[in-house]
């Protein structure tokens, strides 16, 4: 089994990490290029990672992801924050700069304003029935989360994805340290602890592959 | 620099490929088995893996897809299903049978109702605002499409994430060839070709690491 199968089945959803042991920082930078890397629709990448390793801003962030153990016990947290519809605007100068750089030549406003426009036009129009931009923003955040659990395995690092906390909560912490991050502007799509198993992991349950593959 | 930084320069939005080339029966069962051992929310794997290798599915596809030329030039292509809130009630079997996988004892049924009445009550009442059932499980298919890509880079194999498609369409050509793919009860998430680039890969343009990640 080669190093990245065995990354597949070390991956689990850590409940509890050794608080003696930290990552290093050539691995949490290793970590984080996996996110950054990773592919989004249109090439907008629209997501910001905030990397906590404070222990005050940890404990108020406990409180607001239901006092789950991960939280303090991590080496470092990754609040994978999605960027929400107010930034998928002419006005936004994130999309302005975003478009921009897939343009081929720079400096056109005409085309810069072109190319803005149309993609605003596909997520009024073109997003499917039932999917908000917001919706469409947080879904390609589950892109770099993945690999950056992925590539933590690799490295023989531990994480856990968390889906329930008070988005409310865990944004105002977030905006009293950093005012650009209101939540207006952002809202979580993931909380992702990161470190070193504490305990054995759990026994990986799956459906087989004949369950959840069908070949045409 | 190692094998998985490696896969995460190699991997890019692969617009053609060659199709002389095919993917070895491993290297596809290793793809599949990175989606297969994804993490997702309460471990509902809410998805399902369609991997056509067909060249007259590949055709009806091609056009519910814009015609996009991944379609029919890639080796193999792989439709992420997601599961649809009608398979989140207690009659359904999904439901039930992923759920008893996860309980300590096996045949309780009042323990069984209680625990599939209480993912009920989190996807009625505990996701977020603006975020339907739909969206959670589409979301939660992010997680083995970003593992599926990565692990065909690892093993030199390109891939493109593809939303662009008729979603209806989709569905209904994979109804008439299975009728449990109806649109009922699954949809699209991502159309996912995997296969060998034909043309050398484009630059690879991404926001800088003190652009998209934050200290805390």
């Amino acid at each position: 089994m080669n190093k990245l199968s065995q990354a597949f089945d070390f991956r689990h959803a850590c409940k509890v990490f050794d608080e003696t042991k930290k990552i290093a920082p050539n691995d949490l930078d290793a970590i984080l290029d996996a996110g950054r890397k990773s592919p989004s629709s249109f090439g907008m990448e629209p997501w910001h990672f905030v990397v906590i390793s404070d222990a005050d801003i940890k404990q108020k962030l406990s409180s607001a992801c239901y006092n789950q153990p991960q939280i303090m016990s991590c080496s470092h947290l990754v609040i994978v924050l999605y960027r929400k519809a107010v930034q998928f605007t002419m006005q936004s100068e994130y999309l302005r700069q975003t478009v921009r750089r897939n343009l081929p030549t720079e400096g056109v406003s005409f085309e810069l304003d072109a190319a803005c426009q149309y993609f605003i036009n596909y997520c009024t129009n073109g997003l499917p029935e039932g999917v908000s931009i917001d919706n469409w923003a947080e879904m390609q955040c589950y892109i770099p989360s993945a690999n950056m659990m992925t590539a933590a395995a690799y490295y023989g690092i531990d994480s856990c994805a968390i889906g329930g906390f008070e988005h409310n909560k865990v944004m105002a912490i977030l905006e009293a340290i950093k005012p650009q991050f209101s939540i207006n502007n952002f809202d979580v799509a993931l909380c992702l602890p990161f470190g070193y198993r504490k305990n054995p992991q759990s026994p990986q349950i799956r459906w087989k592959k004949e369950e959840v593959v069908t070949f045409l």
